[in-house]
């Protein structure tokens, strides 16, 4: 990824700015003006607003363009962002992060900073490809639980390939414990998960999680596709977003992505701070370029409301310059009953996480009740 | 770093596990010992626990330790965290950060565990070798607004190396942007840098932001060094914790490391939820080999309060298996008058990071004061 271009002066047409609205909370004391003029400076300069050169002050400082009670709306040059990734982050919520009662609720990123984001390499459209599955959700689970040795997590991937999950993933706590190491585990699986695959009807791929030591998820990822693996799954609130944005832009890997919500929960869950549900689960994995993005489901076991779930959907799906809309897939504790429910509420551009749930009773007869219930859609 | 040993179920003893304490929010309405049996099982197994067999139930599922109203503790087994620091991140924030009203407030790390970490490479006393600064607190300062171009950062520089700064460092937001592109800045600022530390009885080292792109980090940091950047820059909040520690652990690149809290904020300042300060910008840093790590000092333009940045000078200094102490940064809208407060409070191991306000009159007067002041120490 080139860094994008300056903003020109003379344009000063919006169309070049990334707009970032802000919600304050009234319990700060803070007004909402001087928040403003606060991150506007925090997030660009970092310097005494009035110290700054005027030509400083005018194009790299962020510019307010609206207060309206307690949201502001602050536009930033693209130069500001320039190095790629990690800066938009940085000037996204670097340090505001530090501060209490900010919360980001919309994000506006112009053609001219998309432009330089391949973003997913599949999509919707390329994942439903692959599985040669038009129209109907996509069917995921986990491998679990952690102590299982790679044999025995193996038969379980058997039996779940057989009965026709496109996706067979590791739970993404697997990493590389004693009880199945990374490259045994991953090795074995997708071996086994191959055989199945090529004496089927249907295309089963096994996702290794790349919960993996910093230095070696290029060089994992590559692994793994060389014994078999047919999707990755990443955790980026771990290993960084742009790692995401690196493995999804590798042509020799050419796999989709699959991304959990791991260590960035604190970043959603508190309503008065952080980032909005949609931009962190929908545009920025996007951005980053996953495939598929997995969340806590409404009525789980985790925090998320039905709302900020169906913003997440959202998200995944809005247009987003050139790139491709996403799969969200809502999971955590979900169970087969509620299945209807969720592709009503969600739609068939949907990829279904059912883990835990399909080990209670017979395996094999509730991984088929559900292959079969999908394969209708 | 090596996985982690399994623990010997024979042994029985809480030195060889990982005991995490969380404080349970009454507001969220869920018994404490309900939220700890969910705790236990998401961080581990993330399945149902009847469902697991006995001896996972009884071998990797955490175990809680003791629940004394709101406070649960519940101890880990080192085998769950196999496969380094991205996996012990997992283990104590990944799936719960996702749930409301769980805060963790305290961490215990056994020897066992810390033996496979190398840590911070410096520590306070490495640091101090490097200066020749025995007794003293350091001092920091950040090459800062962002528009300036290599040149005009490089002639602040030589200001600050000239009056004495130990680091003089890049803003963390300085990324490459148009106005000054990652090379040609770490090239020029390193050089002029180095010209003045050659003819001077100080030493002073320039260190740039290693705000790059992930499959840049190692190679940037390389280069840096060979231009003559005598330490580096790190957000681990947005590369990760563990490209922190692939640095630290570097035997080539061998230069002090400083962390900056960029996107870590919503970890820290929810009251109800996240991960203590102490934790964060103490216990981690060290762990995944810091040896300064920069956080917002009280009374400046956040939020932390005095007795949180307390905590975390308090966690970067105890005793931490093997691992150096460092040195903690307060930072964020100091100023000069407030210096023999901070020595007060945090005491003379401590790298006094000092930006903006240097430039409010005279930067060439008001560095070689804040030099003269702190010599004396």
């Amino acid at each position: 990824m080139s860094a994008p271009e300056p903003t020109n002066p003379g344009e000063g047409a919006d169309s070049t700015r990334i707009v970032v609205t802000y919600r304050i909370d009234p319990g700060i004391g803070v007004e909402p003006q001087a928040v403003a003029e606060a991150i506007r400076a925090e997030q660009t300069i970092e310097f005494p607003f009035d110290l700054a050169p005027t030509w400083i002050q005018n194009e790299v400082v962020g510019r307010i363009e609206g207060i309206d009670q307690q949201v502001v709306q602050i536009s930033y040059p693209l130069g500001v962002t320039g190095g790629g990734l990690v800066q938009f982050l940085n000037v996204l919520w670097g340090n505001v992060s530090l501060l209490n009662g900010v919360r980001i609720v919309d994000l506006q990123l112009p053609a001219a900073f998309l432009a330089g984001f391949s973003g997913p390499r599949f999509g919707i459209s390329g994942v439903r490809s692959l599985f040669n599955a038009p129209t109907r959700p996509l069917l995921c689970t986990a491998l679990k639980p952690m102590g299982l040795s790679p044999k025995e997590l193996g038969a379980t991937a058997v039996t779940l390939a057989r009965a026709g999950f496109d996706m067979i993933k590791d739970d993404h706590g697997l990493a590389s414990q004693p009880w199945a190491p990374w490259a045994e585990r991953v090795q074995t699986i997708s071996r086994l998960v191959c055989e199945i695959d090529a004496s089927s009807d249907h295309h089963s791929v096994y996702m290794p999680a790349l919960n993996v030591p910093a230095d070696q998820l290029v060089e994992a990822a590559h692994q793994a596709k060389e014994w078999g693996a047919g999707a990755l799954l990443v955790l980026p609130g771990l290993t960084g977003f742009d790692s995401l944005r690196v493995l999804a832009e590798d042509s020799e890997l050419n796999l989709p992505i699959m991304s959990h919500p791991s260590f960035l929960g604190s970043t959603v869950v508190n309503p008065q701070q952080g980032i909005s549900h949609g931009i962190v689960f929908g545009t920025i994995m996007r951005l980053a370029g996953a495939d598929i993005s997995i969340f806590p489901n409404y009525g789980g076991r985790f925090s998320f409301s039905q709302q900020q779930c169906e913003e997440i959907a959202q998200a995944c799906a809005v247009p987003l310059g050139e790139l491709a809309p996403i799969f969200p897939s809502p999971g955590g504790g979900m169970t087969l009953d509620r299945v209807p429910e969720m592709i009503e509420v969600y739609g068939n551009d949907l990829t279904l996480l059912i883990g835990g749930a399909l080990h209670r009773g017979d395996l094999s007869i509730n991984a088929q009740r559900l292959v079969d219930a999908v394969a209708s859609l």
